[in-house]
């Protein structure tokens, strides 16, 4: 048994600094970095992709929306063809960084609002994959298991990589209980490892009712922007090993 | 007898229009588009790749300053470091939209002010150069002849093409003449076919005093940013052709 | 019997030219001037401003989203705290900017995707303009008429100018209908004279169907994104003149 | 005896975090505020300036240039014109967020490039003193003390406030000791204290070499980018008030 550890990098900007990248780089196998439009800039990236090659860890694209100020986390209606050509451009610039740095871009994963209207709308999905596929038809989708964006990665014959979260309760649906909701958002890592390596062996999400949601399991997403939170990815990076399970870069099966 | 003709394109900007790409994609052989960050955006980028793919036109990247309000033509002082981060992170985005649009990017040329800082001090083209090599080795890197941005093509062994100016008088120092002075900026179509020819035949620039510069001549800057910019355009084209030059895309030599 | 006639102005960017500023100031007697978020800078607001001014033409701030891609034509969802704020700044700047230029900000319009959401929303509507009366009690908010911004100026007290559009059909519920629809858009600028005649002496709305809503008509929007639309702004304003009504400022009455 | 103690504030930007304005704001007695060019957007500008007017700390506007990678510490040419709209803009815009905190902006201090080419070339301060003064006549211009900065002011006929740094040695000239050289920067807070308490009984700044430079000095710049730096800020104040000088808005004298 396997499974990878991803989290969002290189959120810093200009003068800004946000998450303790180093730290996490020891904890993680996969790594998101973001590529200019919601956070990062060109100098941001060098360093963390530089970081993230000398650590062995997988180089990701983490496109978002052009929006600083919202990180990202705005929604923005774009017709089907900008979402491709947004999400093309913030690849091929993540390219371009990764050469520069030695290493290679792997994996794509979708940031933000633009990564939960992937996950609800499959239009919007595919819009995004359809143009990231074409840039590199090997490049790896990281999608939220067992939604829209695992379908429209499956039925585009694309590589993929299945992602539940360390630290957030599941619905029945396979959505995440919303924040506003009693232990929506967990906070004891003993408890966060111990549910990753229950869903791993259970060969699914399971909810916050018990039941069972079958899916791949592929790469599990921790955080970093707290010390709290680097804790916690490092317990669950602890737990995990320690139950026998293996931390590996996904390898990014095809369905 | 060969020599290409490259403009500058793809320099719209969301709501906002900029030159005749479509009648200039008619004339020349190269283009070279914008990146994002001193106009273009990915959706300009995207049209723009296709129509010069379609017109089987050399694609080229065109970086810049980041700096829309002054459309990269305010110097700004960055360290080398962060020159080859910029180079590279645009130069990687335009390769993603051209594999999104069919095509590929054959060759990068600079804009503007940053041009300029190239074409006056070696530190300055190599840290764009050198960064643009690493993300693609086989680059065609287009320079202004007989400046420092020729010079660090040749040092760094790259495949580099040659530019002239169509409508631009030369000092004996391959500098231009400034537009303040008289005879700065030739507007007569015919003479500027014409002289284009002479350099040609002459193996290099020929000065405003008459003087030769030897120099390697791979490609001519033309302009689309009016309808007499687009019949200068045209009417060097067809001077050079009527003189049996044949107008090719540049091969891309090393030194 | 009098009215005003309005236009959105100062809409260029940086090197990009949009719209025929002068032609319109020699027609209309407010001008709506783009603030820098969705389109203008500070030097084409200079410049806008003080052309205003040497027209006696009412200078107004047009606060939009911060989307220059876009031209503040896509929604993004934000707090009303949030929206507030935008207009706010936007609002203050534009204030700045008249006082530099020798002239003062009389009005305020909302632009494109947040003047659309407040004439659907009054809780939209009212963060904007309690924000706006905060830094200028005194400030004419222009509405769209028989709307959500037209109730809730009211609420608020404020002084505020009804517009109504020259060249777009209504629906009976005094929306506008919608583009894909036939008849939607007037072309014949006599038409669209004669109509804004009828709907000031009718004092309201006059539909589609035929259908009048009444509603106080203190403002027409024309356009100025093209000879045609230039010249229906001149249309219209002869059409009204030579009807006997008076083009002047609107002079901002409160409910 | 009284002086003022100054700090940049309000430096946040969307979703990083940038200084400890709370603390700060329990020091000084003025707050240059970022007006969102190089830092601040308008939300920060609402909270911050809220924040300022409940501690009874004076508001200023803190312009600098359009440049967030490079937090308005890059120099950019501008024309002066350009500059003066760059500066009226801000102000602007700082003046309506106050006017919606409930405030009103007293002051102005340029930020960054801008300030240090200002200090260093009359003809940039006149640009942008002239157009703020446009905007506000009674604003008080915050200028570096024996620089240029502080002649223009004074030629102006501008109430102005002389500022000087609590933590920088000065050359004999009155610019500021290169950081590379040996003591051009204060660590210890009881020595940055005293010499601010000698400088202002001298009556002027006490260069490196212990050469006096007779000047008005209003206001004590100090810095909150960290803990050290905080502390820093509380000894001088503590300091000063201890040796008997009273701490207070500096009264914006003309000269």
């Amino acid at each position: 048994m396997q499974v990878d550890l991803n989290a969002d990098m290189g959120e810093s900007f200009g003068p800004w600094r946000m998450g303790d990248d180093d730290a996490l780089l020891k904890i993680i196998t996969s790594a998101n970095i973001a590529c200019g439009f919601h956070a990062g800039d060109a100098d941001v990236m060098a360093n963390t992709m530089r970081l993230a090659a000398a650590n062995d860890v997988g180089i990701g694209a983490h496109p978002g929306f052009a929006d600083l100020q919202g990180f990202g986390r705005r929604r923005i209606r774009l017709s089907t063809e900008e979402l491709g050509n947004m999400v093309a451009y913030q690849l091929g610039a993540a390219q371009g960084m990764a050469r520069l740095a030695g290493g290679r871009v792997r994996h794509l994963k979708l940031h933000g609002a633009v990564a939960n209207m992937a996950s609800e709308d499959a239009a919007i999905a595919r819009a995004c994959y359809a143009a990231a596929l074409k840039v590199d038809p090997d490049i790896i989708l990281v999608t939220l298991a067992a939604t829209a964006s695992e379908a429209t990665a499956r039925d585009l014959g694309a590589a993929y990589a299945n992602e539940i979260f360390a630290d957030r309760a599941y619905n029945d649906d396979a959505t995440l209980v919303d924040r506003s909701q009693p232990g929506a958002v967990l906070h004891d890592p003993g408890v966060a490892g111990l549910r990753m390596e229950q869903m791993i062996r259970a060969g699914g999400i399971v909810t916050q009712s018990g039941k069972t949601i079958p899916c791949r399991i592929d790469t599990i997403c921790v955080h970093g922007d707290s010390p709290d939170a680097v804790a916690m990815a490092g317990a669950v990076r602890n737990h995990l090993q320690g139950a026998g399970i293996t931390l590996r870069q996904f390898p990014g099966q095809r369905a």
